[in-house]
């Protein structure tokens, strides 16, 4: 299918807790799964969780904190990819795009060689709001 | 007015405290009474709202749990229907649509026989994006 | 630009929290940088930091509140600025539109006069629905 006929998945990642990413991150496996676009702008708590090391200590938020034990277990007896693996996995897809927020790296003085690998693309929110014009499904995570 | 014409609203419902139920249903319930579908795909949170008795528990985020005793006399002073009684009358209407999502009944061990008997189908996370891809407003709540 | 030409954002501002509110107005003035439209209708705790002096005090949620100390030390370093002085910023152009949930007024018990000068419109969920059915964009924060 040409890409001007694909449907597309435009989501501002803003939460930083491991629900949110596993939101985010089936969403986009699965967008990529039927053959849509996935694109995925890191800001606020969601891009902080792009910084080496910080994925894997990814929480549930403080509403849902006495699940966590109980959650993680459940998705360990699953064999369960975690948020990482996930988004590791999305980035072999020529469908997914992910972009880091690059005034939230400002505001928490982040630097480029703080984030992970994986990020492909600084930009600011105007290159995001282009982006999500043309998408199908519009996201705030 | 036939099916093709109308206007669609898409929400995946992911937070599981009243003040997500209320707005997904306020949305859902005015969605509906301008002639306009509504489709909720309950995930994460919102799912275990579904398991039957929850829904009724269901309080305020931890950042606004002191304000929660507040805000239950004022529903229960202005007659407000609860989520679960909103949900009811949703359920009345032919333009409204409720998904369960099948890969967080796996991660919480929740069976159908555990969820309400308003929930119509289970499906994942594709079958939502179908119909959202369609949909004149998504959101994410 | 022709009003009808031009691309549209529409916003629910549900959250109250300095980092919703946050990305509420920077998507909104890079939407209205960008020559788009941006319409936010503030609900619940969106609503709630419409009452006078309520913005000043907002602060970050639960599960993030121990980092309020650092984020604000660098925002005034970098003299960026608050929240309500972004609102004031936004109300001057004219492809900004703001509107207050009166369904949530009736709920918190609070009125016209209890809100900020900004606000423009108070209105239900069915005229942002009709307003958000034409948009481009539409998120949930």
């Amino acid at each position: 299918m040409g890409k001007s006929e694909r449907k597309k998945l435009a989501i501002v990642v803003q939460g930083g807790t491991i629900d949110k990413l596993y939101c985010a991150f089936i969403l986009a496996s699965t967008a990529v799964a039927i053959d849509m676009e996935a694109h995925l702008y890191f800001t606020f708590w969601g891009l902080n969780m792009l910084v080496k090391g910080a994925m894997e200590k990814a929480g549930l938020p403080a509403t849902y904190k006495h699940l966590e034990e109980q959650m993680r277990k459940n998705l360990e007896k699953m064999k369960y990819p975690t948020p990482y693996e996930m988004l590791k996995r999305l980035r072999k897809s020529d469908l997914f795009k992910m972009y880091a927020c690059s005034p939230t790296m400002a505001m928490f003085g982040i630097k480029r060689e703080d984030l992970i690998p994986e990020v492909e693309e600084i930009v600011g929110a105007a290159t995001f709001l282009e982006i999500a014009t043309t998408a199908d499904i519009t996201l705030f995570i």
